[in-house]
Protein backbone atom coordinates (compact mmCIF):
# COMPACT_ATOMS: atom_id res chain seq x y z
CA UNK A 1 0.00 0.00 0.00
CA UNK A 2 2.77 2.74 -1.25
CA UNK A 3 2.15 6.34 -1.30
CA UNK A 4 3.77 8.32 -3.78
CA UNK A 5 4.16 11.87 -3.96
CA UNK A 6 5.54 13.17 -6.98
CA UNK A 7 5.81 17.15 -7.37
CA UNK A 8 6.97 19.39 -10.33
CA UNK A 9 6.82 22.78 -11.17
CA UNK A 10 3.69 23.28 -13.12
CA UNK A 11 5.11 23.63 -16.96
CA UNK A 12 2.30 22.04 -19.35
CA UNK A 13 2.49 18.48 -18.15
CA UNK A 14 -0.11 16.67 -20.34
CA UNK A 15 -2.95 14.25 -18.93
CA UNK A 16 -0.90 11.40 -21.15
CA UNK A 17 2.98 12.14 -19.47
CA UNK A 18 0.75 11.90 -15.76
CA UNK A 19 -0.66 8.88 -16.42
CA UNK A 20 2.91 7.86 -17.29
CA UNK A 21 4.47 8.93 -14.50
CA UNK A 22 1.22 7.28 -13.04
CA UNK A 23 1.91 3.99 -14.47
CA UNK A 24 5.95 4.19 -13.96
CA UNK A 25 5.59 4.79 -10.26
CA UNK A 26 3.14 2.10 -9.92
CA UNK A 27 4.89 -0.29 -11.70
CA UNK A 28 8.43 0.63 -9.80
CA UNK A 29 6.77 -0.45 -6.30
CA UNK A 30 5.42 -3.29 -7.91
CA UNK A 31 8.92 -4.61 -9.32
CA UNK A 32 11.18 -3.34 -6.10
CA UNK A 33 9.05 -4.22 -3.38
CA UNK A 34 6.27 -6.66 -4.59
CA UNK A 35 3.32 -3.91 -3.69
CA UNK A 36 0.32 -4.33 -5.09
CA UNK A 37 -0.54 -1.95 -7.62
CA UNK A 38 -4.79 -2.34 -6.39
CA UNK A 39 -3.80 -0.15 -3.06
CA UNK A 40 -0.46 1.72 -4.62
CA UNK A 41 -1.54 6.23 -5.09
CA UNK A 42 0.72 8.12 -7.06
CA UNK A 43 -0.62 12.15 -6.09
CA UNK A 44 1.36 14.57 -8.75
CA UNK A 45 1.29 18.19 -7.16
CA UNK A 46 2.22 20.64 -10.33
CA UNK A 47 3.62 23.78 -8.01
CA UNK A 48 3.95 27.39 -9.76
CA UNK A 49 7.56 28.42 -10.83
CA UNK A 50 6.94 31.29 -8.85
CA UNK A 51 6.50 29.15 -6.03
CA UNK A 52 9.62 26.69 -5.96
CA UNK A 53 12.41 27.73 -5.11
CA UNK A 54 16.28 25.96 -5.69
CA UNK A 55 19.75 27.71 -4.84
CA UNK A 56 17.47 30.84 -3.38
CA UNK A 57 16.05 31.91 -6.59
CA UNK A 58 12.39 30.89 -7.98
CA UNK A 59 12.12 28.66 -11.19
CA UNK A 60 10.63 31.54 -12.89
CA UNK A 61 14.14 33.16 -12.68
CA UNK A 62 15.65 30.33 -13.42
CA UNK A 63 13.66 29.49 -16.56
CA UNK A 64 13.99 33.19 -17.89
CA UNK A 65 17.89 32.79 -17.37
CA UNK A 66 18.36 29.49 -19.28
CA UNK A 67 15.58 31.30 -21.98
CA UNK A 68 18.18 34.02 -22.56
CA UNK A 69 21.38 31.50 -22.86
CA UNK A 70 20.12 29.76 -25.13
CA UNK B 1 -0.59 20.56 18.52
CA UNK B 2 -1.32 18.08 15.55
CA UNK B 3 -1.55 18.75 12.03
CA UNK B 4 -3.76 16.76 9.40
CA UNK B 5 -3.84 16.52 5.93
CA UNK B 6 -6.36 15.32 4.31
CA UNK B 7 -5.77 14.90 0.34
CA UNK B 8 -8.80 13.93 -1.90
CA UNK B 9 -9.88 14.12 -5.62
CA UNK B 10 -10.98 17.47 -6.78
CA UNK B 11 -15.02 16.44 -7.61
CA UNK B 12 -17.11 19.17 -5.93
CA UNK B 13 -16.38 19.14 -2.02
CA UNK B 14 -18.41 21.83 -0.72
CA UNK B 15 -17.80 24.23 1.59
CA UNK B 16 -19.54 22.92 4.25
CA UNK B 17 -18.19 19.55 3.95
CA UNK B 18 -14.92 20.67 3.78
CA UNK B 19 -15.92 22.83 7.31
CA UNK B 20 -17.26 19.14 8.45
CA UNK B 21 -14.26 17.88 7.98
CA UNK B 22 -11.74 19.91 9.82
CA UNK B 23 -15.00 19.82 12.87
CA UNK B 24 -14.54 15.99 12.87
CA UNK B 25 -10.79 15.60 12.33
CA UNK B 26 -10.18 18.55 15.04
CA UNK B 27 -12.72 16.46 17.27
CA UNK B 28 -11.06 13.25 16.42
CA UNK B 29 -7.46 14.21 17.91
CA UNK B 30 -9.72 15.92 20.91
CA UNK B 31 -11.39 12.98 22.18
CA UNK B 32 -8.74 10.34 21.35
CA UNK B 33 -5.55 12.00 22.42
CA UNK B 34 -6.64 15.29 24.75
CA UNK B 35 -5.04 17.46 21.95
CA UNK B 36 -6.36 21.12 21.95
CA UNK B 37 -8.29 22.54 19.35
CA UNK B 38 -6.57 25.96 19.25
CA UNK B 39 -3.62 24.31 18.12
CA UNK B 40 -5.00 21.74 15.62
CA UNK B 41 -4.61 22.57 12.32
CA UNK B 42 -6.40 20.83 9.22
CA UNK B 43 -5.21 21.07 5.67
CA UNK B 44 -7.42 19.97 2.66
CA UNK B 45 -5.52 19.22 -0.28
CA UNK B 46 -8.14 19.07 -3.51
CA UNK B 47 -6.39 16.47 -6.07
CA UNK B 48 -7.32 17.10 -10.22
CA UNK B 49 -8.55 13.83 -11.05
CA UNK B 50 -5.61 13.29 -13.71
CA UNK B 51 -3.18 13.77 -10.62
CA UNK B 52 -4.31 11.05 -8.62
CA UNK B 53 -3.75 7.50 -9.73
CA UNK B 54 -4.84 4.46 -8.05
CA UNK B 55 -3.98 1.07 -9.34
CA UNK B 56 -1.61 2.26 -12.31
CA UNK B 57 -4.72 4.24 -13.71
CA UNK B 58 -5.99 7.79 -13.16
CA UNK B 59 -8.96 8.60 -11.12
CA UNK B 60 -10.29 10.12 -14.37
CA UNK B 61 -10.51 7.19 -16.45
CA UNK B 62 -11.91 4.77 -12.95
CA UNK B 63 -14.17 7.53 -12.70
CA UNK B 64 -15.38 7.14 -16.86
CA UNK B 65 -15.63 3.38 -15.97
CA UNK B 66 -17.59 3.42 -13.03
CA UNK B 67 -20.37 5.88 -14.77
CA UNK B 68 -20.60 3.11 -17.84
CA UNK B 69 -21.17 0.38 -15.46
CA UNK B 70 -24.38 2.02 -13.87
CA UNK C 1 -9.78 7.14 -2.25
CA UNK C 2 -8.56 9.77 0.82
CA UNK C 3 -5.21 9.75 1.94
CA UNK C 4 -5.21 11.28 5.43
CA UNK C 5 -1.69 11.97 7.08
CA UNK C 6 -1.70 12.85 11.12
CA UNK C 7 1.22 14.55 12.53
CA UNK C 8 1.31 14.46 16.08
CA UNK C 9 4.35 14.53 18.54
CA UNK C 10 6.09 11.09 20.05
CA UNK C 11 4.84 11.54 23.31
CA UNK C 12 3.80 7.83 23.97
CA UNK C 13 0.75 7.54 21.71
CA UNK C 14 0.03 3.63 22.37
CA UNK C 15 -1.67 1.28 19.28
CA UNK C 16 -5.29 1.48 20.48
CA UNK C 17 -5.14 5.20 20.43
CA UNK C 18 -3.34 4.71 16.91
CA UNK C 19 -6.12 2.07 16.04
CA UNK C 20 -8.64 4.62 17.36
CA UNK C 21 -7.27 7.29 15.25
CA UNK C 22 -6.95 5.21 11.84
CA UNK C 23 -10.81 3.85 12.24
CA UNK C 24 -12.32 7.38 13.06
CA UNK C 25 -10.41 9.09 9.82
CA UNK C 26 -11.48 6.51 7.94
CA UNK C 27 -15.23 6.77 9.64
CA UNK C 28 -15.12 10.82 9.19
CA UNK C 29 -14.04 10.38 5.08
CA UNK C 30 -16.90 7.23 4.47
CA UNK C 31 -19.36 10.06 6.64
CA UNK C 32 -18.77 13.07 5.40
CA UNK C 33 -18.03 12.53 1.41
CA UNK C 34 -19.55 9.22 0.75
CA UNK C 35 -15.02 7.59 0.25
CA UNK C 36 -14.81 4.04 0.47
CA UNK C 37 -12.45 2.93 3.30
CA UNK C 38 -11.12 0.38 0.91
CA UNK C 39 -9.36 2.79 -0.54
CA UNK C 40 -8.93 5.36 2.34
CA UNK C 41 -4.85 5.67 3.90
CA UNK C 42 -4.20 6.85 7.12
CA UNK C 43 -0.78 7.62 7.98
CA UNK C 44 0.13 8.57 11.59
CA UNK C 45 4.06 10.70 12.02
CA UNK C 46 4.90 10.53 15.36
CA UNK C 47 7.26 13.50 15.46
CA UNK C 48 9.95 14.36 18.49
CA UNK C 49 9.75 16.95 20.63
CA UNK C 50 13.16 18.74 19.26
CA UNK C 51 11.89 18.51 16.51
CA UNK C 52 8.15 20.02 16.68
CA UNK C 53 7.86 24.28 16.94
CA UNK C 54 5.03 26.50 17.83
CA UNK C 55 5.43 30.15 18.63
CA UNK C 56 9.16 29.79 17.97
CA UNK C 57 9.94 27.37 20.58
CA UNK C 58 10.14 23.61 20.55
CA UNK C 59 7.56 21.44 22.58
CA UNK C 60 10.32 19.87 24.59
CA UNK C 61 11.01 23.17 26.39
CA UNK C 62 6.76 24.08 25.82
CA UNK C 63 6.00 20.41 28.21
CA UNK C 64 8.74 21.34 30.34
CA UNK C 65 6.90 24.85 31.05
CA UNK C 66 3.95 22.83 31.21
CA UNK C 67 5.11 20.81 33.90
CA UNK C 68 6.41 23.37 36.36
CA UNK C 69 3.32 25.40 35.79
CA UNK C 70 1.36 22.52 37.65
CA UNK D 1 20.23 18.96 -0.07
CA UNK D 2 17.18 20.18 2.23
CA UNK D 3 13.76 20.18 1.30
CA UNK D 4 11.71 23.37 3.06
CA UNK D 5 7.66 23.07 2.63
CA UNK D 6 6.12 26.12 3.27
CA UNK D 7 2.28 26.05 3.66
CA UNK D 8 0.61 29.40 3.99
CA UNK D 9 -3.33 30.57 3.55
CA UNK D 10 -3.79 31.92 -0.03
CA UNK D 11 -4.61 35.54 0.58
CA UNK D 12 -2.51 37.49 -2.28
CA UNK D 13 0.94 36.95 -1.67
CA UNK D 14 3.11 38.63 -4.34
CA UNK D 15 5.81 36.88 -6.08
CA UNK D 16 8.33 39.44 -4.73
CA UNK D 17 7.36 37.77 -0.80
CA UNK D 18 7.64 34.37 -2.16
CA UNK D 19 11.04 35.15 -3.36
CA UNK D 20 11.74 37.16 -0.04
CA UNK D 21 10.55 33.07 1.88
CA UNK D 22 12.39 31.09 -0.53
CA UNK D 23 16.21 33.44 -0.18
CA UNK D 24 15.41 33.87 3.68
CA UNK D 25 14.72 29.34 4.09
CA UNK D 26 17.17 28.85 2.18
CA UNK D 27 20.06 31.17 3.87
CA UNK D 28 18.53 30.18 6.88
CA UNK D 29 19.70 26.34 6.32
CA UNK D 30 22.88 27.25 5.06
CA UNK D 31 23.98 29.37 7.98
CA UNK D 32 22.52 26.82 10.80
CA UNK D 33 23.48 23.86 8.85
CA UNK D 34 25.79 24.71 6.53
CA UNK D 35 23.79 23.40 4.01
CA UNK D 36 24.13 24.04 -0.08
CA UNK D 37 21.58 26.66 -1.59
CA UNK D 38 22.62 24.74 -5.10
CA UNK D 39 20.42 21.32 -3.84
CA UNK D 40 18.09 23.42 -0.76
CA UNK D 41 14.59 22.87 -2.13
CA UNK D 42 11.72 25.41 -1.01
CA UNK D 43 8.25 25.05 -1.80
CA UNK D 44 5.14 27.17 -0.77
CA UNK D 45 1.65 25.80 -1.19
CA UNK D 46 -1.10 28.32 -0.85
CA UNK D 47 -4.27 26.91 0.66
CA UNK D 48 -7.96 28.35 -0.15
CA UNK D 49 -9.17 29.57 3.39
CA UNK D 50 -11.88 27.49 3.17
CA UNK D 51 -9.31 24.39 2.90
CA UNK D 52 -7.46 25.01 6.01
CA UNK D 53 -9.21 25.10 9.45
CA UNK D 54 -7.44 25.96 12.86
CA UNK D 55 -9.17 25.31 16.45
CA UNK D 56 -12.22 23.62 14.60
CA UNK D 57 -13.51 26.42 12.45
CA UNK D 58 -12.20 27.61 8.37
CA UNK D 59 -9.57 30.65 8.22
CA UNK D 60 -12.49 31.94 5.93
CA UNK D 61 -14.95 31.98 9.11
CA UNK D 62 -12.02 33.42 11.18
CA UNK D 63 -10.99 36.55 8.98
CA UNK D 64 -14.48 37.16 8.69
CA UNK D 65 -15.31 37.51 12.20
CA UNK D 66 -11.87 39.36 12.63
CA UNK D 67 -13.32 42.00 9.89
CA UNK D 68 -15.80 42.70 12.19
CA UNK D 69 -14.14 43.19 15.57
CA UNK D 70 -11.77 45.65 14.07
CA UNK E 1 13.69 19.88 -10.19
CA UNK E 2 11.51 17.01 -9.00
CA UNK E 3 10.57 15.84 -5.74
CA UNK E 4 9.28 12.65 -5.23
CA UNK E 5 8.42 11.09 -2.01
CA UNK E 6 7.57 7.35 -1.01
CA UNK E 7 6.19 6.13 1.92
CA UNK E 8 6.18 2.82 2.76
CA UNK E 9 5.53 0.38 5.39
CA UNK E 10 8.78 -0.07 7.49
CA UNK E 11 8.67 -4.13 6.97
CA UNK E 12 12.56 -4.99 5.72
CA UNK E 13 13.08 -2.92 3.22
CA UNK E 14 17.10 -3.27 2.36
CA UNK E 15 19.39 -0.80 1.07
CA UNK E 16 19.47 -2.16 -2.35
CA UNK E 17 15.97 -2.23 -2.56
CA UNK E 18 15.87 2.10 -1.42
CA UNK E 19 18.51 2.49 -3.87
CA UNK E 20 16.34 1.02 -6.99
CA UNK E 21 13.63 2.86 -6.01
CA UNK E 22 15.75 5.85 -5.86
CA UNK E 23 17.20 5.07 -9.26
CA UNK E 24 13.34 3.64 -10.77
CA UNK E 25 12.30 7.43 -9.73
CA UNK E 26 14.93 9.49 -11.34
CA UNK E 27 14.64 7.41 -13.99
CA UNK E 28 10.90 7.75 -14.72
CA UNK E 29 11.27 11.91 -14.32
CA UNK E 30 13.90 11.92 -16.60
CA UNK E 31 12.29 9.35 -19.40
CA UNK E 32 8.66 11.06 -18.91
CA UNK E 33 9.47 15.00 -18.28
CA UNK E 34 13.06 15.32 -19.20
CA UNK E 35 13.85 16.57 -15.81
CA UNK E 36 17.54 16.32 -14.44
CA UNK E 37 18.87 13.93 -12.22
CA UNK E 38 21.23 15.93 -10.52
CA UNK E 39 18.30 17.84 -9.39
CA UNK E 40 15.93 15.22 -8.71
CA UNK E 41 15.31 14.25 -4.79
CA UNK E 42 13.68 10.90 -3.59
CA UNK E 43 12.50 10.88 -0.49
CA UNK E 44 11.80 7.34 0.91
CA UNK E 45 9.41 7.20 4.53
CA UNK E 46 9.26 4.21 6.18
CA UNK E 47 6.23 3.91 8.38
CA UNK E 48 5.66 1.25 11.09
CA UNK E 49 2.89 -0.84 10.43
CA UNK E 50 0.64 0.25 13.42
CA UNK E 51 0.77 3.79 12.05
CA UNK E 52 -0.40 2.99 8.69
CA UNK E 53 -4.57 2.12 8.11
CA UNK E 54 -5.96 1.10 5.13
CA UNK E 55 -10.07 0.18 5.14
CA UNK E 56 -9.91 1.21 9.13
CA UNK E 57 -7.46 -1.01 10.40
CA UNK E 58 -3.89 -0.83 10.76
CA UNK E 59 -1.21 -2.32 8.66
CA UNK E 60 -0.10 -4.88 11.47
CA UNK E 61 -4.02 -6.22 11.87
CA UNK E 62 -3.47 -6.84 8.08
CA UNK E 63 -0.33 -8.91 8.29
CA UNK E 64 -1.63 -10.97 10.86
CA UNK E 65 -4.60 -12.21 9.11
CA UNK E 66 -2.66 -12.66 5.58
CA UNK E 67 -0.25 -15.04 7.74
CA UNK E 68 -3.45 -16.99 9.42
CA UNK E 69 -4.78 -16.94 5.93
CA UNK E 70 -1.70 -18.93 4.18
CA UNK F 1 -0.84 29.86 10.67
CA UNK F 2 1.81 28.84 8.37
CA UNK F 3 3.09 24.90 8.68
CA UNK F 4 6.54 25.27 7.58
CA UNK F 5 8.16 21.23 7.27
CA UNK F 6 11.83 20.84 7.15
CA UNK F 7 13.14 18.15 5.91
CA UNK F 8 17.15 17.04 6.18
CA UNK F 9 18.85 14.06 6.25
CA UNK F 10 19.95 12.73 9.58
CA UNK F 11 23.50 13.78 10.33
CA UNK F 12 23.88 14.36 13.65
CA UNK F 13 21.72 17.58 13.96
CA UNK F 14 21.86 18.71 17.56
CA UNK F 15 18.78 19.84 19.62
CA UNK F 16 20.16 23.46 19.69
CA UNK F 17 20.56 23.72 15.76
CA UNK F 18 17.03 22.60 15.30
CA UNK F 19 15.86 25.30 18.05
CA UNK F 20 17.92 28.01 15.54
CA UNK F 21 15.62 26.63 12.70
CA UNK F 22 12.46 26.93 14.65
CA UNK F 23 13.39 30.55 15.36
CA UNK F 24 14.62 31.21 12.20
CA UNK F 25 11.42 30.07 10.01
CA UNK F 26 9.05 31.22 12.57
CA UNK F 27 11.08 35.07 12.29
CA UNK F 28 10.74 34.50 8.56
CA UNK F 29 7.37 34.07 8.19
CA UNK F 30 6.52 36.87 10.66
CA UNK F 31 8.57 39.10 9.09
CA UNK F 32 7.64 38.41 5.55
CA UNK F 33 3.85 38.29 5.47
CA UNK F 34 3.16 39.12 9.24
CA UNK F 35 2.38 36.00 10.26
CA UNK F 36 1.63 35.40 13.86
CA UNK F 37 4.32 33.24 15.56
CA UNK F 38 1.50 31.70 18.03
CA UNK F 39 0.34 29.59 15.24
CA UNK F 40 3.20 28.64 13.04
CA UNK F 41 4.33 25.37 13.26
CA UNK F 42 7.74 24.24 12.06
CA UNK F 43 8.38 20.41 11.93
CA UNK F 44 12.14 18.94 11.07
CA UNK F 45 12.16 15.36 9.67
CA UNK F 46 15.29 14.30 9.73
CA UNK F 47 15.65 11.34 6.98
CA UNK F 48 18.48 8.37 6.98
CA UNK F 49 21.23 8.88 4.36
CA UNK F 50 19.94 5.22 2.64
CA UNK F 51 16.69 6.78 2.61
CA UNK F 52 17.32 10.59 0.37
CA UNK F 53 18.20 10.12 -3.43
CA UNK F 54 20.01 13.02 -5.24
CA UNK F 55 21.09 12.06 -8.74
CA UNK F 56 19.98 8.92 -8.84
CA UNK F 57 22.07 7.85 -6.14
CA UNK F 58 21.50 7.76 -2.05
CA UNK F 59 23.73 10.20 -0.04
CA UNK F 60 25.34 7.04 2.04
CA UNK F 61 27.62 6.88 -1.42
CA UNK F 62 27.76 10.35 -2.03
CA UNK F 63 29.08 11.35 1.54
CA UNK F 64 31.39 8.58 1.28
CA UNK F 65 32.60 9.64 -1.94
CA UNK F 66 33.06 13.18 -0.47
CA UNK F 67 35.06 11.78 2.18
CA UNK F 68 37.29 10.09 -0.15
CA UNK F 69 37.89 13.22 -2.40
CA UNK F 70 39.33 15.70 0.63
Amino acid sequence: MPYINIRVTREGVTPEQKLQLIEGATNLLSRILNKHPSTTFVIIDEVDTDNWGLAGENITSLRRREAKER
